[in-house]
């Protein structure tokens, strides 16, 4: 199943409940924005190695699959309304990152990584 | 092209500029959520109207890509580096919500949606 | 009581649980996003008529008090972890803005504070 | 100052611009969650240890004092369009806090953090 397939499924469901009232492309960003958030909220107290470690967690790693699916869920309806192609526009920013990051110079590069 | 072709693409490109080193699951939903605020930005001060018809600005609609482009990088790379299938967990959360909100009852309902 | 008076407060109250450890700038920086964003989904579904009149609701607003006293609490951490002076920056801020935008020619202008 | 004299310089500037028609709770939110993720993006990459000796460049400590500044000018504009005591309710919140986490079983743990 690839992501047109989902955004077609996620139609189908706010238009069943009427809900595409709600899902204007303003009120989408707020709800991307949100979902996000909360994955901040699992990982905001722990180091990055216990970060890496959460894998171990069962209880913790239900959790996050879910916010997860609902910031794909958000994000895939607010691409949907504006008519954006997801993947599209990810292989085309791959390429221009390819040319603003050259591997060679770009190596363990801390710095320019952070001046992104 | 599907979720994980995309994923493997951009674990060479991280991989390849040794970057791997900054990808702990707790940076990249740091990463994640500032560029959904990225998207905020955009639509912060636009009536619900106005947001829909950002599709007749060519400049908003470059800017509203590239920013959906990097939502979804940060996403898929937090999820490979979690070992989490997103088109799964998609797919049992649509499940879920299907549960949770039968179309009958959730029709045209604001409450319970704004209680979701 | 002033900012700093609070600050203090603050700072004894992580001391005396040693919560120190866990207020590096950068957690901190996480908290006070993922607590801005329970604001956002307080709002989410709401037209922006009906953001004005929640102050109707007393649950709603209970709600709304202590996100932004959460909100509040993590910034001010986050300064004082800094030696940042808030008032300071906030009148800077101000001076600042009244320069970038004169009331004349900004007057009723939604473009040009968009480009904000 | 207090933070009733900086709202009342805030309601001003936006009174004399006629910029309050932008300054719905909904809209305000975004805004403070948008600034709130612009400190995320200083911190994004650093480790803890690099977060907390950012003080030591007059770069980054400039930028992190701008949106330190940003992120309580709408906090505190949103606080006054719906008339929210922001001292007070922080007062209110930090004995609440002070009742949820006595200090003796709460000093040092971690677990009792993360579940805040």
């Amino acid at each position: 199943m690839d992501i047109f397939a989902i955004q077609k499924k996620l139609h189908y469901f706010a238009q069943a409940r009427n809900w595409d009232q709600f899902h204007s492309p303003k009120n989408l960003t707020m709800a991307l924005a949100a979902e996000a958030a909360e994955l901040l909220e699992i990982f905001q107290w722990l180091t990055e190695e216990q970060s890496k470690n959460i894998t171990e967690s069962e209880k913790d790693m239900a959790l996050i699959k879910q916010e997860i699916a609902d910031v794909f869920i958000y994000l895939a309806r607010l691409a949907d309304t504006l008519e954006i192609d997801i993947e599209r526009e990810v292989l085309a920013k791959i390429e221009l990152n390819e040319k603003k990051y050259p591997a060679r110079s770009s190596k363990n590069n801390a710095i320019k990584y952070n001046r992104r």
